[in-house]
């Protein structure tokens, strides 16, 4: 198996994508092999960093032009065709490599993957898949936590079937529930979009549709895919990320407001830095995008060396996983079908 | 001032809605009356608990019929004329009563809202406008957060002045800072209608407007009031609600899983307190449907007493402040100069 990692994409990049890296190489199989695309700096800071061993498994490739997050998405990867992200994306697109792990642009990896690894023959869209971890010691899956915008009910029903075929091989869950965010329970609930997907997702044999989950039980674990349109799925992901920060930031100083409470804030460490662990997003890794001929995996922007480490084991996990074939054998039978 | 309280709405009604009301009592200002709406054995239940003196503040309305909240909305408020809920919202729009207050069936109470009460003249669509407690412990404005579906830009132009008016009377914030939710911060992020309302609050020099804020700062304190889609809003606000619910869940299952933690906890205890209380909705009371002839606030379902007695001091201090008169002001001096 062969990984692209692009060395120049994130707040802390290249250092904590190169440590990241390093990191991965001892927790990843022996068969797993790394390309490295970056600038001639960030390569030579890689040279440092890895040991004669490690470059038996290291290969790093020069790129010349880097992509701000600020950019464009399209134009950048149309004018920038030697930054480390276009480079890196198309070394899966031509099968070099299996997949591309990237902390950078955003909008340029969808619009680099969709444009140049394509997507899967008879996907409508592809979707960034998030797990989310919940009150039952589980993950939930949801897509498209924010790959498009203004979907159509026929992606979503998509969405469920590649959400449900991530937590059948990353979650080991038989015969996943899938449900569909929305704003109440009842079936005529919600907008135009959700009232019509929910009925393709119903009628859907190829998945076990469970109804509508609102916002507020996405953390419940009583379903293991939410599937949404991806603006609504990222207003609910950043949402679960900012609160779960602003709780975090609001106990500290509800803790330290008192002496009394600080005593009972240093016994209680180990569990609340268990809690924060668990909800803390760079043990998760990156998040998936779902239905492109190959493995693509965004890593938040800010993402440090052990985040870094956990989206390579991601794509080594992914790839393993086989799950990218099984979906293309299902949307390649569906085809048929319909022809 | 009369405040109407729907006696037969929400989980616990009516003796929630009964020791709520009683609460009250003690809390709002001697000229604020009441008019109970409820069935009879409802009204003979609030008759036992109210004492001589406090009769002479709080009249009794029997009324036969009760919206379950499976209900049909439009249907409903059509079909039980003699409901609790119709009777006390008619009570508004017949100018009787100032303000209704109920925890029954939302779609029902704004469906009565918009159609009994009437908008105010110029106004598109009411809004539900919910407080959200923030870091720096003050509050942010969001709406809409679940009246309305499919919202066209103009509506969230409009939600922006309605919510900047509630700002003002309600948080006394002068000049309050607008932003809207998107999910990214550059202008031309977001969806169809985020990248038209964009353009529309830009434009409007009625209101401050700050740009984008995407879930992730919405409880930072860095907006005053933040604009969405009703959809999108509800999805923002019940996965801030659920991710607290699960975070105390996860925090007190950590906290107990050990010896040493648990007289952590017990240590700390008072600080924990003092974070659950600032995020508990039944200290803020209700949600206020901004853009009607009449003062309207939703109480959450599952209200217990002191959110019922919290949601009737919100009423008081909605008619106090004058910013339904405000807001009708607005928009006939919008229309006056349109002609």
């Amino acid at each position: 198996m062969i990984i692209s990692v692009d060395l120049m994409g994130g707040d802390h990049a290249p250092q904590a994508v190169i440590s990241g890296v390093r990191l991965a190489l001892n927790k990843t199989a022996p068969s797993v092999s790394f390309l490295l695309f970056g600038t001639k700096d960030a390569l030579d800071a890689a040279s440092a960093e890895f040991s004669e061993a490690d470059l038996k498994r290291v290969s790093l490739v020069e790129t010349t032009e880097v992509i701000d997050c600020e950019e464009a998405p399209t134009a950048a990867i149309r004018k920038k065709k030697d930054s480390s992200l276009v480079k890196a994306v198309e070394s899966v697109a031509n099968g070099v490599s299996d997949c591309v792990v990237s902390a950078g642009n955003t909008g340029a990896l969808l619009a680099g993957a969709t444009l140049i690894i394509k997507r899967i023959k008879g996907v409508k869209r592809p979707a960034l898949v998030t797990a989310l971890p919940t009150v039952k010691s589980g993950y939930t899956v949801l897509l498209d936590s924010g790959a498009n915008t203004d979907c159509k009910p026929e992606y979503l029903s998509q969405f469920g079937i590649m959400g449900a075929e991530y937590a059948k091989a990353n979650l080991d869950i038989a015969d996943p529930r899938v449900a569909l965010l929305n704003n109440g329970a009842e079936k005529a609930k919600g907008n135009e979009l959700t009232k019509q997907a929910y009925q393709l997702l119903e009628a859907s044999d190829a998945i076990r549709f469970c109804g509508n989950c609102e916002a507020r039980d996405v953390l419940s674990g009583d379903y293991d895919v939410i599937v949404a349109d991806g603006f609504d799925g990222n207003v609910l992901l950043k949402g679960i990320e900012g609160t779960a920060m602003s709780l975090f930031k609001m106990l500290k100083e509800a803790l330290y407001s008192s002496f009394r409470s600080k005593i009972g804030a240093l016994l209680a460490k180990p569990a609340f830095r268990a809690l924060k662990h668990k909800m803390d997003y760079s043990e998760i890794g990156g998040a998936v995008l779902l239905g492109v001929n190959g493995g693509v995996i965004k890593a938040h922007g800010s993402s440090n060396e052990k985040a870094f480490m956990n989206a390579i084991l991601q794509a080594e996990k992914l790839i393993n996983s086989g799950m990218i074939g099984t979906i293309s054998g299902y949307f390649a039978a569906q085809q048929a079908e319909n022809e």
